[in-house]
């Protein structure tokens, strides 16, 4: 018989770069070796022990559907954490909790756009926006941004120069992953009056809101027009308090429109999950404001523990993030993603390795990021340092057998 | 400034028939009145105490992310209860963890079909289909069934006569959502016939599985050929285990590349929630199968007494059901949704009401099922029994105001 057609979507949804050699470190862990994970963005930070409480404070007999929307405890303890953290009033209605941040781009990229519709990206993106918009049928435009520039936004000019008639939304992720990069304020509003004259949506995704370095202040793009029907904003849980499985997203909007049709999308999916939505709003209530304020120290300690290692090591180029967890470095090899194979399939220091993400996956464009890897600094100060320690060890050696 | 445009998807995409008159619901009780729920299929059975035995197993210190294929525990434990139940051995590799069913009826809508391409369901259908139709671009069509008939399938060469070039799958729900009927093995197996011989899926969303009555054997689909690379089993665990809002689901499948493509899917959005996917497993792997048996015989007698009170009710036709726990009725009234916000708003019986759902939300076919109401029996008997006391003399009184 014939073998059975798959959709062209399917096909086309890469895997991500994150996870695709995930494959490779199992086996290298199962060959004993210690790996050191600097390819995705799980934090070793502890999830507060508040989120603990509230799971036990759980105790209905029968774990029943959440409101579509989200449960509303939920909503407003997160409406009353960016009045705290942020000294802005966005009220619990304009929340969507979502399953993951994940969840709520999906629905932004289905609520934006028509299969054909575009969004223009800055290039290098976070890979799973690729996925997303795969499943979707957007097109990503992706506007240049380059490691010499620390990846900030290019002229407004450049960017207006990429709309097309089709462009429905500018999707900025900010603090950036993969590049780490903070915009500022005024880059914000600048891609905010560009959307503002387009008539299109400016989407922040602001998973690492609190993530900023050098005394930079934590902003929202909500804090420049808070009833501007224009924004979207994406919210999670995830990186903030070291909650990644919980999956607790947000799509956070004053525009109404946009959450009535978010919330016929949502019943689809009937719900996010109701225990950690529960214990996620017990936490945010009981939570005081040092979590945050010592974890994004630690973060910024790793930041500068990791830059300094890494600028170290000769003919690698690196640019010093001001906030996330992540930044792009270029290698002084042809084919990074080889690179990141040799790693885990032929090479250890003393029986360890490290597991980096081809920067490859995180370009639209085609051809692009080959010799860059993205690294995640989401160990302690001393694992990271081993990690670079290794990470040169294996350039020499990789460099003499590949003759570069 | 002109109102900024949204999709034509989202604006498709239907609200839900079972929770768009939450609100109104919301509004009786904060009125004072006692509702009872017959329009959604939340259990009132009690959740398993090894799934909660299993939340306070956990006990890692981060919540990290899953692996977006899921659980390796769960998985094994899924496969072995499918041993268990069914007699079939299906490897822990075929199982890909959602979140929900409903995300892994998304998947199969994404890796089957292109936009414009179709997928056949039987009509009524369960509505959280024509959502996923809405934002994923596919066609349903919609194959007649009957309250006459017991909404049992039509002659397959009606169904073959129904396919077009487009055509990439037949979508079944098993036993049916939301007409309770139970297709026999033959019906089942005269599909998978029919897929086999046009080359196309067969999709069998087997949620309500073990939710069969009248001495009734639960089966899979699997079952019939269990290496076919054209057979997609949809499962949950939502209603089997009274785990709605845990939010695990499953797409299986022997398919190869179905899976490979569908992680690179799931990849995107990261993964399923992780302490729910953990508890489901430690629930799997310690529960009894008495609680199974216990939980049908109590569905069974709920079917019993609800369509023997419901079939009394002067001018309604119903069906009784075999298998899960839903009925679609016909009432005498034009527009069962009207009627529906009536019980809601204008209705009362001692200060107590009920909420259905209208049937016209189920039906892909327009101007279908005006005059029908899906009931769902997650009640107990005693309870049910009161509701369709509500409903009867809800109807007198309506009579009496429309004039019907």
């Amino acid at each position: 018989m014939l073998p059975i057609q798959i959709s062209k979507r399917a096909r086309l949804t890469p895997a991500s770069p994150i996870r695709r050699l995930a494959g490779l470190a199992r086996q290298a862990k199962q060959n004993g070796k210690k790996v050191y994970h600097l390819n995705i963005g799980q934090p070793d930070v502890h999830t507060p022990v508040e989120f603990f409480a509230g799971i036990k404070e759980y105790d209905s007999q029968v774990v029943e559907y959440e409101t579509s929307e989200g449960n509303h405890l939920l909503r407003e303890a997160w409406s009353n954490y960016m009045e705290r953290s942020l000294g802005i009033a966005v009220p619990p209605q304009s929340f969507l909790i979502t399953t993951g941040a994940s969840e709520a781009l999906i629905f932004t990229f289905m609520i934006t756009c028509d299969p054909g519709d575009e969004i223009l990206i800055f290039d290098p993106t976070y890979a799973n926006y690729i996925g997303f918009a795969a499943i979707s049928g957007v097109d990503l435009i992706p506007v240049m941004t380059t490691i010499e520039n620390g990846f900030g936004l290019p002229p407004l000019e450049q960017i207006q120069s990429q709309l097309t008639s089709r462009t429905r939304a500018i999707l900025a992720c900010n603090p950036n992953n993969p590049t780490g990069t903070v915009y500022s304020k005024e880059e914000i509003a600048g891609l905010l009056d560009l959307c503002n004259r387009n008539n299109i949506f400016l989407v922040v995704d602001e998973a690492y809101r609190e993530f900023v370095y050098d005394g930079l202040t934590p902003y929202s793009v909500l804090e420049l027009d808070p009833s501007n029907e224009r924004i979207i904003v994406v919210d999670s849980l995830s990186k903030r308090f070291s909650l990644c499985g919980a999956r607790i997203g947000a799509l956070i909007t004053p525009n109404q429109r946009v959450l009535s049709t978010g919330l016929s999308i949502a019943q689809a999916r009937l719900a996010a999950p109701t225990i950690d939505q529960w214990a996620a709003a017990y936490m945010l209530n009981h939570i005081s404001d040092e979590y945050s304020k010592v974890t994004t120290k630690e973060y910024e300690e790793r930041r500068d523990r990791l830059f300094s290692r890494l600028s170290k090591i000769p003919g690698v180029e690196a640019f010093k993030p001001r906030g996330a967890f992540y930044t792009v470095a270029r290698l002084p090899v042809a084919h990074a993603e080889d690179f990141a194979k040799f790693l885990l399939n032929d090479f250890d220091d003393n029986g360890e390795t490290v597991f980096v993400a081809p920067a490859s996956g995180f370009y639209q464009t085609k051809e692009r990021g080959n010799d860059e890897i993205r690294l995640a600094s989401v160990l302690s100060s001393q694992h990271l340092e081993r990690a670079m320690e290794i990470l040169e060890g294996a350039l020499w050696e990789y460099k003499e057998i590949v003759g570069q």
